[in-house]
């Protein structure tokens, strides 16, 4: 592409890095940009770079945080001694659409997968199974979706967990094998959490 | 969608404002943006922000550009007296593509269009007729896409020039009949800029 103007070229380019995004469909959102008034790109550019300077994880859950600690940890009517393991925020926000969910959640930051370099240090792991050795949990859901990737990752963290004195269960699979979480139906999502089965039973299944 | 955080929920707020990008997409591209370096949000920021501030609009063609006059009109080896009428940027960059067109262009940012509320004197076709009525042009090549919105805009600004003494004509279509200008491939976009028609006759097929 051969760009009249620089300023034009270096945005297209830059959104072009966004995943799913190619530099025809990054010129035609970029031109859309130009002919919204002004405040809009300013504002879109400053939401981007104050969220990406100013945003925190929480300590305890890694949940995507504005303080320290996530509005969800920090919550008393919430079972702390309840986990349920996610991939990331999206997850998080899913079930807590459902309302069936009040327990707390530790969330992975993505699934093992040894395709694209993601391995077990490159997760939040250590530090659940660190709750686990303290004592802190009594019960662990697996709420990753049912992929080879979730899988793996589930049993992974189970063989590091499973010497301690705590239930595992994964939420049933009403969620389509091979599905991702996200696009699970709110319905069929609050299900598979009430109807979670033991995770050993799960391995035979 | 609840969010946990009020700087996730601005940034994914502002970039579903874009078209084409839904909530969902939204939250998915931030989240990849928070997984990259900082420096790659912040350069999207930059790269935005800096172009809605910065860019400039030829004064002769409407084409974006760096400066007052684009590339294209200062270029002395082009003939000044064709021009090639084009809905947008994209247009230019898709005909500068094929080498077949050594002219100037005239950028109209649009198609007239009332259902969407698009009139003429929100695109710029009086500068056109200006320079028509200067006795500048000799020969204007209509370059729209040719949906019902092209051939509206052709009409309407052949009505005002055609008492002038100026050759109007419009690419041949080649074009497939409702598609759009940039999807078209290049040699068929080539040869119908070589094998453009008279106006008139176009009206009569
Ligand atoms: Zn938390
Ligand atoms: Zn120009």
């Amino acid at each position: 592409m051969e760009f009249s103007s620089k300023l034009l070229e270096n945005a297209v380019n830059e959104m072009s890095q966004l995943p799913g995004i190619g530099k025809r469909t990054a010129l035609r959102l970029v031109l859309n940009l130009l002919r919204q008034p002004k405040e809009q790109t300013l504002n879109l550019a400053k939401a981007l770079s104050t969220m990406r300077s100013d945003i925190k994880f929480c300590k305890s859950c890694h949940n995507i945080s504005d303080n320290d600690l996530c509005e969800i940890c920090i919550n008393p009517h919430r079972t702390d001694s309840l986990i349920c393991v996610v991939e990331d925020i999206r997850d998080v926000m899913a079930i807590e659409n459902t309302s069936s969910f009040r327990g707390l959640y530790h969330v992975l930051g993505g699934k093992i997968s040894p395709m694209d370099g993601v391995g077990p240090n490159e997760l939040n792991i250590q530090s659940l199974v660190d709750k686990v050795e303290q004592g802190k949990i009594k019960e662990i859901i697996f709420a990753l979706g049912s992929t080879m990737e979730g899988d793996t990752t589930n049993f992974y963290i189970y063989k590091q967990i499973q010497d301690f004195d705590v239930v595992t269960s994964t939420i049933s699979r009403g969620i389509s094998v091979g599905n991702e979480l996200e696009y699970t139906d709110e319905v069929t999502l609050g299900r598979s959490i009430i109807n979670r089965i033991p995770f050993e039973i799960s391995l035979k299944s």
